[in-house]
């Protein structure tokens, strides 16, 4: 087969364990998963009764211009229809920019450790890639990205909060990076995290769009909106720059009931607040967990924590996992010696500081 | 921004007119849309009872590995697990074949007219398409499709049944073509109305892959199981090459809920048989009505038939529309003098021959 040279360098996708033989395995009944960064509390009750109807129409393609979603997330935001672009996810909007941007002789700039499919998908297309160390805090070193930048860049991704450290990029560290980027330099800035955001100095990035047009902004419905079973996302950009990547997008790539959900969803702005006020109450008491028993962790914008255990993370993972917890061991994600936890209900978080004491408690 | 140049020949996604807009427009109570082949009896009643128990997890990501259904499709087709992909319909396998074999200095062998979605993805990768017109017939020229295939050709494409004829190629000539091709050169059959064929002599292809292993099927839920709206296909290929494919799948490209609706559909085979049942009786009326009134039509293995009207597809189209008939004008698939018509309900297709009785009076 003639598959393109550098998909080898590519793992494939490895499923985890399927929580029913961590049961069997491990003799458990009950598994709680912090691992995926997904809503404790599910999704709004709007969500139901919506699709009850839509399955009427099972048989119908999708709105491949999700018009009914286009024109709620349109007023929601308040920008044009026509500044938005659907994905299934919002993985899906990172290929279909990297799809459109990227090819060999091109170059892409990013953080590291940074969410992994940015450079993934740029390795797809084989564009060099640029990645930059983040500081020791765990943020973005823009400055050191601005030098990488160069008349060959064609897409830098600000991950804004960070997967996996929380860490966000303030208003006044954003400007003046915009303001330096080439105009003709695609700026994403991933906001998975955005509805889960509590500081008052975080970036209003789509009242940026009108004075950048080259600033992509990427939000998702399957974090604080709790709808990761769906796979929605979307993107808000330039008209200009949504219109020159539509021809990358499939024409039906948003399934009926993920279109259905996310325009229930916008609607009950009380849920995801109240999600985000327990949130942060709840990363409250893993920052007193972390001071009173002197571990080392990065303060976060978003629904998880990254904590620094200071020995392999994958030892910490295994502890939990025996016990029921499954959380990410950080040696995936750029920190070995780390774990990131997905803040879950208060019972939860309580009942996993628990485990961690004995851990700490047994590897003295 | 640094846009492949490739891109700008190619469309944005025109959204067609929304239903209830036709509705205003030309005063009608009643629109049918026969214009995507889709299942005018919806889907298995099982699919309904799945999907509420799915809701209560509407936060949690979507098994990235699909393994329920995997099984499911494993055994209803007597093939290994690990000869499956699952894609957020047939599309967008089409586009991972394409991305992850697609380059410049490589080209790609289809029919034409064919299904877009070839042509559309390797544009987007570059790659030298090398188009092969259909026989007078509306078959695939297979020999001069061999004459296309040269040591750089890393994908060929076989629709099959062919969308817009509704043609299909039989066992008798796929097994020498397939002979003939390099082993190197993966062969997609997209077998999208599979379930449709009637024919004894359509190949089983599944059957075919222990002998070639550059041989990739592809089959949706979209057509026959009536699931367009959930987004579901998968494809059927060798081990070597699904692994080798699998770094370019998105990882959670496959909701939750066509993960279920698949896996519930698959186990009622009596809802497809009847489906299928229905639609070779509906289709012989056609074909009578196309004889009583001398209009040319191609012979259909799918659930839509294209009918020669000798005069501008979109007048037909139109004409249709006003009345409350949503067909699809053969103008944008290559037969400008057709109209490509889905199959309804005996109902929806005797109302439909009187309209085109009507339009052929009135135009004579």
């Amino acid at each position: 087969m003639k598959l393109k040279q550098q998909l080898t360098s590519l793992k494939p996708y490895q499923p985890g364990k399927p929580i029913e033989e961590v049961k069997r395995e491990y003799g458990l009944e009950n598994i709680v998963k912090l691992a995926s960064n997904e809503n404790p509390y599910g999704c709004s009750p709007n969500v139901k009764t919506t699709l009850f109807e839509k399955l009427e129409k099972s048989a119908t393609y999708p709105d491949g211009y999700a018009q009914q979603l286009r024109t709620v997330i349109a007023n929601h935001l308040d920008v044009t229809e026509k500044q938005l672009m659907f994905g299934n996810g919002s993985d899906e909007l990172i290929q279909i920019i990297c799809r459109g941007l990227l090819a060999p002789g091109k170059n892409t700039v990013m953080a590291t450790p940074t969410f992994t499919q940015y450079k993934h998908n740029a390795i797809i297309e084989n564009a060099e890639i640029r990645e930059v160390p983040l500081t020791e805090d765990g943020d973005h070193n823009l400055q050191q990205m601005l030098e990488q930048i160069d008349e060959k860049t064609a897409v830098v991704w600000l991950c804004n909060p960070n997967n996996p450290t929380g860490n966000y990029i303030n208003e006044q560290q954003l400007i003046p990076f915009l303001e330096k980027v080439p105009s003709t330099t695609l700026v994403v800035a991933d906001e998975a995290y955005y509805e889960y955001v509590t500081e008052d100095d975080y970036p209003n990035s789509v009242a940026l769009l009108s004075r950048f047009s080259n600033l992509f902004i990427t939000r998702t419905f399957s974090k604080a909106y709790g709808l990761a079973s769906f796979r929605l996302g979307y993107g808000i950009s330039s008209e200009e720059v949504i219109r020159a990547l539509e021809p990358v997008r499939e024409p039906f790539n948003v399934n009926s009931f993920a279109q259905a959900a996310g325009a229930a969803s916008i609607e009950d702005s009380a849920f995801v607040q109240s999600c985000a006020r327990k949130n942060k109450e709840a990363l409250s008491t893993f920052y007193s967990f972390c001071e009173e028993t002197g571990l080392k962790y990065y303060k976060s914008q978003g629904n998880f924590i990254l904590i620094d255990f200071q020995r392999d993370g994958d030892e910490v993972f295994q502890y939990l996992l025996e016990r029921g917890y499954i959380v990410r061991s950080g040696k995936a994600l750029g920190f070995p010696t780390c774990v990131r936890i997905t803040v879950g209900t208060p019972e939860q978080n309580e009942e996993l500081f628990s485990l961690i004491t004995q851990f700490l408690q047994e590897n003295v």
